[in-house]
């Protein structure tokens, strides 16, 4: 794995979010020759503290992938481009579905054009959802269910992931889509409309406040920690044989929101209390989901390696170590202090 | 039907093109009161030519349904809403993709927004294509047939689908999907890149030029004439049985390219040869296809009544009465006169 990455030129858009810092940290690590692009949309949850470590070994834009000159200045050379960045947020592509496809669906498209015209020899890995499914009308959800999306955040990735699909086949573009489940770990975003229920929890238990839990709580789900997101990122990167296909991430434990929380409680002492879904985290929730891994596994070897518990102890160890004030920054956070009824955590994904 | 139109608020997106004027001839002999949009893209067919014999009753604005403005100038307090403002060129969508996802995908989601914001109660009859289908596994093709476009055409028209089906489950804002198959008659756009492969082989036969035929032409099609395409849009605008579905068109019998051009010889006396698929028609051509149309036929009782034999010859009459000096035209249209290897027809849908 390393060897592979030694010297290559390798492209992250959304390069400071997330999953894209991380992404970034052990791609330097491997001595790849990295550009980060990414344009700190608020609420998005990238920032320049993601990459402190690294700062001196990268190159950063501070650009949007909406923009085709972005794309046009970035893109030329590159051998792997991650598609990271994203409007990642379910209830928030509800709310303004444009920029969701904007961001989602357009820029992609514009990348595959750049692609196709300026760099037809990189490799594209995008990062997709298993919101895709939808409901799924069987358990665990494989490759071959139905798309059937619930929300303008599955449409755009599915349009998405047909783009990619499309340009492989006719224009010769290589990329792999992989559909991310529930993602989590350090540096990800806990503030703000894109956090998700995972980083909301989170914030809250580093806060001390009640975490609020929607419906029943019994809907189940698997949990991918941030390190084995990176491990499957970088084999999709270096693997041939997965070039023109999408793949399901997902973990072989399955996790009721319940669950998620009492490990909270046993590792914080946080508290919680299930209230009823808001109506707008009701029409679009999926209720159980969680998928069937086994033709990325085969295809590249990939397993998660850690269970629930050990990554949110990490993740709770490194939020708490990173120097960051969280009582004082949820005070700038309206989001994790209200009530009921205004969102405050997400119910999809 | 007549009465449900009259005194009706009714706005067509698209209004000045090819089946939009159709239409809109139809609507303001029923009595609707009329608004037509279009913003009269190059080789997209629109001309106010079309409907010059309605322009004193209608109300016609020239402006384009990309922009959000003109969206939220026109869509207040219209009762039905027909959205057939299109990029409808397969091979259009592969040289530019991006206008294609903005006009067939992006400006369909800003129409939604529109109404979910400013018109909620007003019903949307949307015109996709059976392309989204790419090419069938089996045949004839019904709604239940997996969508796998083969072409940035279709994944844009799928894409603007799902955000039709998602308002109506979500916001419930009213919406019908028609998949039109092959539509041609009068008014349709006989020039240029928009034109379709029936339009450039009945311009051909106009003006006595030979029509290439690429392939083999035994690839079988559906061929729905105009006013049959128009009747099905006002069964769907006026039926609540058919909110939030997607329906095919399409025709009981069915012929091959072949056939059609035979016919044309047989009325005009038109020369035709075979000739090899252009490269990147051949990849996006999609075989034999013609659609089931029973769940359509159901819900409505839409049947069409014409056939191939007596469509063409009554849209070869109208072109030749219609005054205008095709062998003229045809002299600034470059797509007419090019041997081959220039595209000039159009292989899908």
């Amino acid at each position: 794995m390393r060897d592979h990455y030694r010297h290559r030129r390798v492209l992250i858009l959304g390069g400071l979010g997330f999953i894209g810092s991380n992404l970034a940290l052990k791609l330097a690590e491997a001595g790849a020759e990295l550009t980060l692009v990414d344009c700190l949309l608020p609420e998005h949850g990238g920032s320049l503290k993601n990459v402190e470590e690294i700062r001196d070994q990268v190159r950063i834009v501070i650009a949007d992938v909406r923009n085709a000159e972005t794309l046009e200045a970035v893109v030329p050379g590159q051998e792997v481009i991650y598609s990271l960045a994203a409007q990642a947020s379910h209830i928030g592509s509800m709310r303004d579905p444009m920029t969701d496809l904007d961001v989602n669906c357009r820029a992609q498209l514009g990348l595959l054009e750049c692609c196709r015209r300026h760099n037809p020899d990189a490799k594209i890995v995008f990062t997709s959802t298993r919101q895709v499914y939808g409901r799924p009308q069987r358990l665990p959800v494989d490759e071959h269910t139905p798309i059937q999306p619930v929300d303008a955040n599955g449409v755009s990735k599915c349009a998405a992931e047909m783009y990619y699909a499309l340009y492989c086949e006719v224009f010769g573009v290589k990329s792999v889509v992989l559909r991310l489940t529930n993602t989590y770990g350090p540096r990800m975003n806990l503030r703000g409309a894109g956090s998700g229920f995972i980083g909301n929890f989170i914030l809250k238990a580093l806060t001390n406040t009640r975490i609020d839990v929607f419906g029943t709580g019994r809907q189940r789900r698997d949990f991918n920690y941030i390190d084995d997101v990176v491990d499957a990122l970088l084999r999709a990167g270096r693997s041939d044989r997965v070039d023109g296909q999408a793949f399901n991430l997902g973990h072989p434990e399955h996790h009721s929101i319940l669950d998620l929380v009492h490990l909270l409680q046993h590792l914080t002492g946080a508290t919680f209390r299930v209230v009823p879904f808001p109506e707008d985290y009701a029409v679009i929730d999926v209720g159980d989901c969680y998928c069937d891994f086994s033709k990325f596994r085969e295809a590249t070897g990939w397993m998660p390696r850690h269970n629930l518990a050990a990554g949110l102890a990490r993740t709770l160890d490194f939020f708490n170590d990173d120097g960051t004030d969280w009582e004082e920054e949820a005070d700038h956070d309206s989001s994790v202090r209200c009530a009921s009824g205004i969102p405050a955590a997400e119910a999809g994904n």
